[in-house]
This record gives C-alpha cells, sequence and structure tokens, in this order.
C-alpha cells in the first residue's frame, strides 16, 4: 500500500521571536503539498512574561525547573498566545490550521517526569503510546492542519511542559504506521556543517555508515551528536526521513534544496 | 429525518474564578450523554494578569475597550489558561474535549466592529455565516467535544475578543439545521425567578405569550430582558430550546428540573 507523505515540521523561539521571519515561514509552510503538521517552540515571549510577572525562571544544576507558576505562563504563552497568532496568520493564509496542546483531543498524553536527582517539576516525558495517532488522522484525512505547542498533559488533569523536538519526533514516529513521514527541523543554521562557519560546508546527505565517520572526523560534535542520534532513531522507528535546516530555506523543501538529509 | 440531540453549554467566569465549583461542574458536564459543546468565559484572572502586568483596563463611556495588549491578555488567559485547564479536567473525567478559539479549523470567522460612536478597539461582531458548522460536526461526529474560549478572529490574521454568550447562541442556531439544540446558559442564579430573592420562585417554562405578560408584570427585568430577546431570538432562528439556571444544577438537566425552559 502507497502511503500519503505527511511532513511534520518543527521551528524554534528563533521564528516565533521574529515577526518577520515568522510571517515568510507561515506563507512558506502554507505553500507546501499535502498533509503538514507544525509543532513550534515558545520563544523567549514566556520568559519575558514571566519576568514581567515577578516569577523567576528556577534553575537547579543548570537545569530549567518548571514550577507552578511558571506552567501557569507557558501554557498562557505557547499554547494561547504564540499558538493562536499562528493559527490565525496561517488560517489568512488559506491553511486551515487548528492548534492544538497534548490535552486537546487527548493528542498527547504523557507521564510527568519521575524524580530522580534532579525534580524537574511539571515536565511530561513521551512515551512509545502517548500520541494519538487515530484522532490526528481524523484531522489530517479532513483537511485540517494540527499546529502543537510544547503543552501536553497526563491524563489526570495536570498539563505538563514537553520539549518541542520530542514532541516533533513523537508525532512523526506514531504516525510513521499510516503515512510516510518527513521530519523537518528549522533551527538557526543551514543544516550540518563540515565548517560551522561557513554556510556553504553543507553536508546535505547523511546516512548512518557516515555517521561515525563524520563524527571522528570532528564533522559533527556538540549539539548535533543529541540531534543525530534522535533523528537515526525516528528513522529506526518508522521515519523516512529526517531533514534540518534554516526556517528560510522551508520553499526549497520540495526541490530538495533545504539542508541536510538523513537517512537510512 | 430525526436529528441528534446537541447540548451547547455555556458557563461564565463565576465557576472558571472558582476550582471547586469548576470541578464540580466538569464533572456533570461529563455525565451528560450524547454530543455537546462547551462555551467558556474568562472570569477575573484576565483582569488579574493585566493588572500584575501593569495593563489597565480601558473604558470610554462605560464601555470596555480591547486594546493590543489586553487582546493578547485575553488570548493568554482565556485561550490558553482557562481553555487548557478545562481541557485537560474533562480528558481526566474522560471527555475527549478538544478546545478551541474561532481562529482554529477557521470555526468561527467574525467581523471586527465597525467603528461608529464608540471605537471598541480589538472585538470582533459574529456573522450569520461566521460558524463552520462542517468542521464542528465533523469533530462531533467522531465523538469529540468542542470546548470554545471567548477569542474569534477576523480571517485575516487578526485575533479578536468576542462575546462569550453570542459565541454559544451563535453556534447553537448555525449547528441547528443539523442538529436538535438546546441552548443551555449557566449563571448564578436558579433561571428566572418571580422574586429575585427567593430562589424558590422560579419560572419553570417561559413561551413567547408568557414574555409580554412577564415583562408587564415586571417578573422580568433588567438583565433578563436582553438575555430573554437573544433566548427567542435563537429560537426562532432554530434552536430548541434555550436553558437558563444554575451550573450547580447542571446534573438535572434532563430531569428537567434545571432553571427556566424557553421554548417556542
Amino acid at each position: 500500500m502507497n502511503k500519503d507523505k505527511l511532513r511534520i515540521i518543527k521551528i524554534g523561539g528563533n521564528i516565533i521571536d521574529s515577526p518577520s521571519l515568522l510571517t515568510e515561514f507561515l506563507s512558506d509552510f502554507n505553500a507546501i503539498e499535502g498533509k503538514k503538521i507544525l509543532v513550534h517552540g515558545g520563544g523567549k515571549i514566556a520568559t519575558d512574561f514571566a519576568s514581567k510577572m515577578g516569577i523567576e525562571a528556577k534553575m537547579v544544576e543548570g537545569r530549567r525547573i518548571t514550577d507552578e507558576a511558571m506552567l501557569d505562563i507557558v501554557t498562557m504563552v505557547y499554547a494561547g498566545l504564540v499558538n493562536k497568532k499562528v493559527v490565525a496568520q496561517l488560517q489568512a493564509t488559506g491553511c486551515n490550521a487548528v492548534g492544538l496542546s497534548g490535552a486537546d483531543a487527548n493528542s498527547i498524553r504523557v507521564i510527568k517526569r519521575p524524580v530522580k536527582s534532579i525534580d524537574y517539576g511539571l515536565v511530561g516525558d513521551i512515551q512509545d503510546d502517548s500520541v494519538d495517532t487515530h484522532t490526528l488522522s481524523i484531522f489530517l484525512e479532513n483537511g485540517l492542519v494540527p499546529v502543537f505547542s510544547a503543552i501536553t498533559h497526563d491524563g489526570k488533569g495536570q498539563l505538563l511542559n514537553t520539549n518541542a523536538d520530542t514532541i516533533a519526533s513523537s508525532i512523526a514516529t506514531a504516525l510513521s504506521t499510516s503515512y510516510s513521514v518527513s521530519l523537518i527541523y528549522c533551527f538557526e543554521k543551514k543544516g550540518v556543517l563540515r565548517d560551522v562557519n561557513d554556510e556553504k560546508s553543507l553536508v546535505t546527505e547523511i546516512k548512518r555508515e557516515d555517521f561515525d565517520n563524520l563524527q571522528r572526523e570532528g564533522v559533527i560534535a556538540g549539539g548535533m551528536i543529541p540531534k543525530l542520534h534522535n533523528a537515526f532513531d525516528a528513522i529506526d522507528k518508522g521515519v523516512c526521513e529526517v531533514l534540518v535546516g534554516q526556517a528560510s530555506d522551508l520553499k526549497f523543501v520540495d526541490s530538495s534544496q533545504f539542508g541536510t538529509r538523513i537517512i537510512k
């Protein structure tokens, strides 16, 4: 059976924080044909609001902690202000977006992160069965475009803060049983670069067999290593390809001129 | 053709502001069988947040004005914090709620209120064709329970503040072509009372022919007059019945022991 193509596209806070980048991105997103899902981070707005409200970001051993006051702020900003502005803008381009948190339609039900050495507070970890593919398929088959904020729930009435990258990859792997899924991460760089200061040194394709070599050569280092591990993990779980590139290049995604393509 | 029954239930800010009343109400709401939609107001949380942020509610000639800063606040609070908390709580009771603003799935597209003697700012007025019944029917037919906040959009990218009572009656009239609709307003009182200080003086049923008499007798006065005009307007447009009563009585809605029933 030929599966329908589905693109799951994640944008980070840098796009959310720039009205002009966001408008350009949403117009390019609308132009992509076929089924698609958007996952967005929150940007600096939540931190700004929190500080205006006199709520300090709590850190323990360098890790951000989500207490109740901060969860209220991120729920308001991510699932409210940012999500609804993105949805309204997409509607203006003609894209029938529907904004969702993981609580909506029980689409992502997670487990509150267990307390080990650090208590991260109201943070949710996605499990293998967290994503409700049935309801998401109903949305997709009816021409709706889900737009996810990084807020989930535990099914017991508690909202939880969840990493947007993980939401994107979990939706991608869950829906890969029904669709031919491309998972697309938009970030600041053109993609994986041989020389981090040279945008022309883009690595256009990475297969697993290249991954070890590129690490040995030092081409892939730092924050890119876990990103690529997650990408190969998604591919192992059924995602067709993972693309990593710049949001402003999204218009080229159909001509294979977008970022780095990670495949089996 | 026998239409399916659909209940559209509106709760005001007094329920949102009381965690115990809200929990009881949501449990009773979940217990109602069949298709249903919830519409909620915002409560005092938005005003509290605005004042913490140093944003003053702007009034012109006694009317509240929604400027951009206030729209951001109500979008965050109504469509974000309140809507997602209500949805997460409903999910915990087993009700497959999906939280929506009018921008989501283009469900309520309105017109920014024209500036006449007063410029109300970013406020949206619902038109006869504002409600997208097609998408709402898809949700309802797939077992989803839409939960609306009082935020809409103009289809051109602008979110707008819209009266929650009007959202409820507009959804009710729009969906009355496909469903047998009961529109249920929950407020502070038991319903329409002959003596406003005596909860036992409930008027259990009002037909249009009674309405003039009750007005003449002074039984219906003040804020109830426009409420009842709107109720009869909804009935003229196809809604089967309008009920006005107390949120804590919702559990009795099936035994006809809920508030005042307004019919043709």
